[in-house]
């Protein structure tokens, strides 16, 4: 008999469950429970041969506000010359991949902007190669705008012109903002998103995202939203497939939130949550969306682990 | 034989089906469809006799804006001349009553501040009668804030004292706002609004009302809204009953709104649907929560049909 591929299940008696079978997705965190792998950091569900990108959210996962999480520029530095690829992949429209750029390299974590891939970066891509030109009415913060025009796109803040109307992450939302979207969706604009994240995680608490400001135009003007660009969009996961040039399934999406990085998973990437940021492990016990492979700390135990 | 009390069901062939009947509330419209009493406006469902006074929305009901609909200042001076008493019941807290009556008394409807009772009063009062005197942090226009005060309500903008967050119109809602509000959930406040409008019609569309605010609230900070003050709520029944000294059954709510003013029916009130603001006939053919007695042009065919 041959040695089984997934030791934790050996060990928690169900060896037959392999990633082919049906309930793996549905069960595994409850399988990894009985043996306690998941806990450890040393999930045996991850085939870390396989594993050619790791692709990396920034908030809550490589830092908090201004402050890095600590050890994390030596982790992904470990990563890198181990010759696996990382991509930064990020729901925050708030800054552009060269802001990011400035940011991550000042946090001790070089990179260049092949290695940042944002919610609005992948939303002015979409937006761009619409036919027809769209009008798009963007409620953003200046890097989303900045985005949006490098790419051509039609901006426009008259609501009978307007093709869709763009929420995103704005900390400069105000009511005027609202009655522009208010008037173009019952206009027959159409409303989309760059991201759905409730909350930024942040020093000590968070700051209200694009959640707040799609259900605010969604219930005022009784619509409901298209799609968003960023994670945990099929979007998100071309854009990552493109930019990488490899198959979604050799890239590991790391990130700190249920909803989005570890929602990635639905998209046939293999997903990791760490409990730096938004998702305590209560809440990844609870979680019912697509499951995580391992539940580890930090990006640093993280790598330890796939470089184990 | 007594002849029937409800000549329409008998129209329509079905005058089993009595006031008292389970199935009275829930096919109505349907009843009336049969015989097409509700589209003339002449609706048999509604006992004249039985009604002691007239609950009269404002925002699309009396007036549009700045512009009373017209005929309405006359059919309410008959109204009243006929004994029958006139009680204003606004959801839109951006106006005290006060104000409410300055301006009515503009459009040719003499009022005083007996006459009007808005979503904003009947929350200041709640919150005044309740025992420790809660923290609130009011997300509103001056008009909710200078109730609140006059009532003694104590008002706080620190997240971790406030106890409640009440959400409201608001026309000066931005984002610092918003974080307040995020902040004082993500510490234990609950979250209370007075009025659960979508827009409020003013002539040639809408402004975007409390049920935006709400929602953004509870996207971002991942709470549910704990009640509203206004209609369709329990509370502005009782108010309703306390001011005019009435049962309410005998309290005709008259408004614009199935989701507000009819939705006061499901509080034992009747309620007749007027369409000269947010709903068009075909809302109304769709509309599944309690059912209107009457269905009719506006205030002035409302009051034909009440005096003829």
């Amino acid at each position: 008999m041959a040695p089984p591929a997934w030791p934790c299940c050996t060990m928690s008696g169900s060896s037959k469950v392999t990633p082919a079978s049906p309930i793996y997705t549905r069960r595994l965190l409850a399988y990894c429970y009985l043996c306690g792998c998941c806990r450890s950091g040393r999930c045996c569900m991850l085939n870390r041969a396989e594993i050619a990108a790791v692709v990396c959210d920034l908030d809550g996962t490589v830092y908090l506000g201004d402050q890095v999480i600590p050890g994390v520029p030596a982790a992904i530095a470990r990563l890198r010359a181990s010759g696996r690829r990382v991509l930064f992949l990020s729901n925050n429209p708030t800054k552009t991949p060269t802001e990011y750029v400035t940011k991550l390299t000042k946090l001790g974590i070089p990179a260049t902007s092949e290695d940042i891939l944002t919610s609005a970066l992948i939303m002015a891509e979409w937006l761009a190669a619409q036919p027809g030109a769209p009008r798009v009415y963007a409620i953003g913060e200046p890097a989303l705008i900045r985005t949006l025009q490098s790419h051509g796109v039609q901006l426009s803040d008259v609501p009978g012109q307007i093709d869709y109307v763009l929420a995103s992450f704005d900390r400069t939302f105000a009511y005027p903002k609202l009655q522009i979207a208010f008037d173009a969706v019952r206009a027959g604009a159409k409303l989309i998103a760059t991201n759905p994240d409730k909350y930024c995680p942040v020093p000590g608490g968070g700051e209200p995202d694009a959640a707040a400001i799609i259900a605010a135009i969604a219930a005022c003007a009784d619509t409901t939203l298209q799609f968003t660009a960023g994670k945990p969009s099929p979007l998100a996961a071309q854009a990552v497939a493109t930019r990488l040039g490899l198959p979604i399934t050799s890239c590991l999406m790391v990130g700190d939130r249920l909803e989005t990085d570890i929602g990635m998973a639905a998209t046939g990437m293999p997903a990791a949550l760490v409990l730096t940021g938004a998702s305590t492990q209560a809440m990844a016990d609870q979680w019912t969306g697509p499951a995580p492979r391992i539940v580890t700390a930090s990006v640093v135990t993280l790598v330890d682990f796939l470089l184990t």
